[in-house]
């Protein structure tokens, strides 16, 4: 992420304000809207550009297509939630158009893709550029439970991180393109075990600031304890993005029985820090135990 | 629009299936959603790309955030609704990042207009692209109450062609920066007058011919009636774009009452045809009528 980008994704909860049916606005995984019924309605957006998020050249349609529901479903899971519908914008270039039947491959996959997860991609929009650039924007829609929501807001000092599958070397391995987002994993968290939960999609450490940030916490992840992807080395772990693993809260009350009632074989979970309450020093970096780092707002140890 | 665009966008509806939640997918101007509430919830997809949609090097933040929030709302505004919700999707190129306080003035002037629309901005996405290309992706999500919502297949044979305000020239006259949704407008007809609604963005032609098609009608336009803004031909009326204007049918039995119940001053209401049984002969030109135009499925008598 360019420092424009996160400088000017930090100021967005500050220029908008939100009315009353919005109970969570920018900032989360999902915005949460409260139509007074039993359940909140999620709702996110999420792009993909051609050569940032994926290499153009190399790239099928129908991969792009999937990445690009899978990384807003996982959106919806980190909210604890289901999704029910999908919008399709999408900005092709005259390269793109050109190539026989792309588009109609991109969409084919999209709806196949859509079917797998009871998604409706009920509307859309389809334009052109000039330029070389692809740019596909997905807004989902979803549903939680009142009281299964897992905003990131949600951590309590002493809860311990907890984070699903293994991390780093996503863009390297292909990963980021066939991930799949822990929709089933975060239904049985949600409600019951976690509190505050992120999918990681800007980098472990960063992730997990952002749930300190947005409870008013520090957070220590413990070096030691990263599952690492194979292949990856523990910083890729720490730094790198498109993961897509959840990451969240677990109080110390549930984490025994979190770890004997987990169902999902092919997929382990593992305790990697706690979250602290906050100290009189933030910003700051070590905190003295060996192999643990304290992620606060403003720092993270492997920041330029 | 390119021919490329237009063929899709035909073929989108076949290729999405959709869940029963889902009471109008891809194909009107927003999908309806059914929480089983009493309100249809609204949601719609747009988009602006530089130099696409707006002249990037004479066109200011402020005036594309303003068009795409309006454009969004005229959406909503054509299902008879109100709107609530929004989701912005930006992708920016290096100039634009480079141009200081760009992206805070767009979001500023966003932030601002969609309070005067009582719309939150309660999610989005920033990325960057390495072309010149901005693309800018907005989300809205609305409410329209179940007897109130306008369709593009609500018109029945008979039925009397209504246009709000004058067409023409709006992109060459600047007025694309700066039209009023009719959203008011909308919300009188909606229920009371008019049956099937879309404002027109792509050209009066082509939008009346979409509420044919989705009503299974054929329409007929008396070009002598059309109103055509300052400046602007016939031509440019019948087949230029970006009007934002409302297109609606209204039961013969109604129409008198409308005409004697419009309470706009400032925007004055204009019959201009009427919705016909499908002609045996589709795809005809001409009827035989003076003045007037058949727009039926795969024709505009302007298309190339």
């Amino acid at each position: 992420m360019y420092d424009d980008e996160k400088i000017l994704l930090d100021a967005i909860p500050s220029i908008f304000s939100n009315g009353p049916e919005v109970m969570i606005g920018p900032g989360d995984d999902c915005a949460v809207l409260d139509f007074s019924l039993d359940k909140y309605r999620l709702v996110a957006v999420d792009q993909l550009v051609s050569d940032i998020h994926y290499v153009k050249k190399t790239t099928a349609p129908a991969e792009i297509a999937v990445k690009l529901l899978r990384r807003n479903i996982s959106d919806i899971a980190a909210m604890g939630g289901v999704p029910s519908q999908a919008l399709l914008a999408m900005t092709l270039s005259a390269e793109t158009w050109s190539e026989d039947e792309w588009a109609y491959a991109f969409l084919s996959a999209m709806a196949e893709e859509a079917a797998k997860w009871n998604v409706s991609v009920c509307g859309g929009d389809v334009s052109s550029t000039f330029s070389t650039t692809d740019v596909f924007s997905l807004t989902i829609t979803g549903w939680v439970e009142k009281d299964a929501l897992t905003p990131r807001s949600a951590a309590r000092a002493g809860d311990a991180v907890f984070a699903t599958g293994e991390f780093g070397g996503s863009f390297e391995s292909g990963r980021h393109l066939s991930f799949a987002p822990r929709l089933d994993e975060a239904r049985f968290l949600a409600g019951r075990f976690a509190g505050a939960m992120i999918d990681v999609s800007d980098g472990l450490l960063l992730d997990a600031a952002r749930i300190a940030d947005m409870s008013g916490l520090d957070v220590e992840i413990d070096e030691s304890a990263v599952p690492i992807a194979a292949g990856a080395t523990l910083e890729q772990a720490l730094s790198e993005g498109e993961d897509y693993e959840l990451l969240f809260s677990v109080s110390p009350k549930k984490t025994a029985e979190l770890e004997s009632a987990w169902p999902f074989k092919n997929i382990k979970i593992t305790r990697i820090g706690v979250f602290t309450a906050k100290s009189p020093k933030t910003d700051s970096t070590h905190d003295g135990h060996d192999d643990s780092t304290v992620v606060s707002k403003g720092f993270t140890h492997f920041s330029k």
